[in-house]
């Protein structure tokens, strides 16, 4: 469960945007302990995902604002050797609650933040996070990067485009720029509170609480699931990988587990917590995609990325995380 | 060169965004004409092809609001039987130089439209005017709707935002929204000053100036070319064709001209102008495409739409009507 080796980036000027987030704060803190200068950019929009508790005290310069606020940003960006580009609205729900705020921050946003890099920093590497939502309902499995896409919601379109424009951007203009599509992550820092947002929270949060957990239906679709140490990995990979900039990959594991599974494997890790079925609710039958497995050969291939942690494994070290620091995420 | 034959929408309230423009002009005569109460939206965006000339005199009511302005259009979004969602941004340079105002004029403005007609009138039927630009480069000719999207430049991006939140809204909501990429177009009513939109408008005013028409290269990319009369016939049929909310389709043209082919034809019509080969210019050169030719078999087989003008007589059609209509135009 060692975390990447990261030390090459010692010395390195980090920017990490969505830094005070999940898997922001995790790449953030690998960067600042194998001695890179960090600065985190993030908004803190409240139930996004952004808590100062994630960067355990350590001392690096946080700028609170959106990445679409030059003003905010731009001397930032404007030093950066490299560029982790992880903010953003995550929750399908909300998306479809409230469309256009998911457009702003999830699109429009990244575009001006292009667009500054762009202007102040071209040569600096940047990478996206994008997300596996984009293929929505999959065609085939494992879904692989030719997969159609057809995101099933407002985000998913939303970080299409953002993740098109990284891509246009550095065909275009010869930016090193290049986007991960990221499946279901799991680990320490993750926003528990809120059931608006990724299933694996919820049902982390409620197995720890000794609740019950509610698995849609019988909940045989099934998931692929990343460690966040996994995921800063590819990040790490990514932004020095010459043949990446102008391309998309997936990052996803070869392990699949249905949902129900994923509800038991956590409540047998927590020690607490049960599982029970209920009937889909309606404004999340309409937005489910059925089950997802994505391929992961191209990152392998290209950024020489593949997962190390298997999900038993990685949610036991999950639980031991968060069990101390209850307090924080709940 | 008979136009559709609209007479079936007679006493139907029609709504027609960018009705101004080129191709909603077209389409709001047609329905004007056939006793249709026609109410046209329009923000009237200098350079954006908005030509209050384009309407002929006819009286309908002409609302100059940007379609994301709910206080603007509300009402009429209300009273609509039939939505045509022709507004955009249409140049591909421009895009490049301005990417922000692309995205909040094609996307942005569009999902505020949609949240408004999803409020007001979610029965309405709606067809959203997206593009073949959304394909990019080609990887293979004829281009169907099953090929991969790759889009070359920010509004290919910006519009394939746009009309998958159509198609979104369709399968999760319920609303009766489909969407027509459209190849290059031709006709009556199109802006032609300018050299930072179509290619066809610049070809066609430089040879009613008698001037020469500077072909990229050797002008062998192909394209197919719809004549504007047979776009307003597929909106009519798809805004009618229960099969066809929730998806999308190709309007293209089985007759392909090379950009060369074009450029003679269009001068052999005005009985002016000359044709001469430039090098790339760079801004056009990374955003070219290469060949492009659509298949139009869903259209034909769900619309039961097939274009019925060739290019040679589409041409000379066009070219009579600007003829004596130059000072409106150029």
């Amino acid at each position: 469960m060692a975390g990447p080796d990261a030390s090459s980036f010692s010395g390195a000027r980090c920017l990490v945007t969505g830094g005070l987030g999940f898997i922001g704060s995790n790449l953030a803190l690998t960067l600042h302990r194998a001695g890179a200068h960090v600065t985190v950019v993030d908004s803190l929009v409240p139930r996004h995902g952004g808590n100062r508790r994630n960067l355990d005290g350590a001392a690096m310069e946080v700028i609170v604002a959106d990445v679409g606020n030059a003003t905010a940003v731009s001397e930032a960006v404007a030093r950066a050797d490299y560029v982790f580009n992880l903010a953003g609205q995550i929750s399908h729900v909300d998306s479809m609650e409230d469309p256009i705020t998911d457009l702003d921050l999830n699109t429009r946003s990244h575009l001006a933040f292009l667009e500054l890099l762009r202007r102040v920093n071209p040569e600096a590497p940047v990478v996206y996070a994008s997300t596996r939502q984009v293929y929505g309902r999959p065609q085939y499995l494992p879904v692989d990067e030719d997969h159609p896409v057809s995101a099933a919601d407002v985000n998913g379109i939303s970080k299409y485009a953002a993740e098109q424009f990284h891509l246009l951007y550095s065909r275009a203009f010869g930016m090193k720029a290049c986007a991960l599509r990221i499946t279901n992550v799991y680990g320490p820092r993750q926003r528990l509170l809120g059931d608006h947002q990724a299933f694996l929270a919820v049902f982390l949060r409620h197995a720890l609480e000794n609740q019950t957990i509610a698995v849609y239906g019988e909940g045989e679709q099934q998931r692929d699931l990343l460690h966040v140490d996994d995921v800063v990995a590819a990040f790490l990979l990514a932004v020095r990988c010459d043949e990446a900039y102008g391309d998309v990959f997936n990052l996803s594991h070869e392990e699949a587990c249905t949902v129900r599974q994923v509800a038991e494997t956590i409540v047998a890790a927590a020690g607490s917590g049960a599982v029970e079925s209920i009937p889909w609710p309606p404004e999340r039958a309409r937005i489910d995609i059925g089950s997802y497995r994505g391929s992961f050969d191209k990152a392998k291939r290209v950024l020489g990325w593949s997962p190390g942690i298997g999900f038993a494994d990685g949610i036991a070290a999950t639980v031991a995380y968060y069990k101390p620091r209850l307090d924080w995420y709940l």
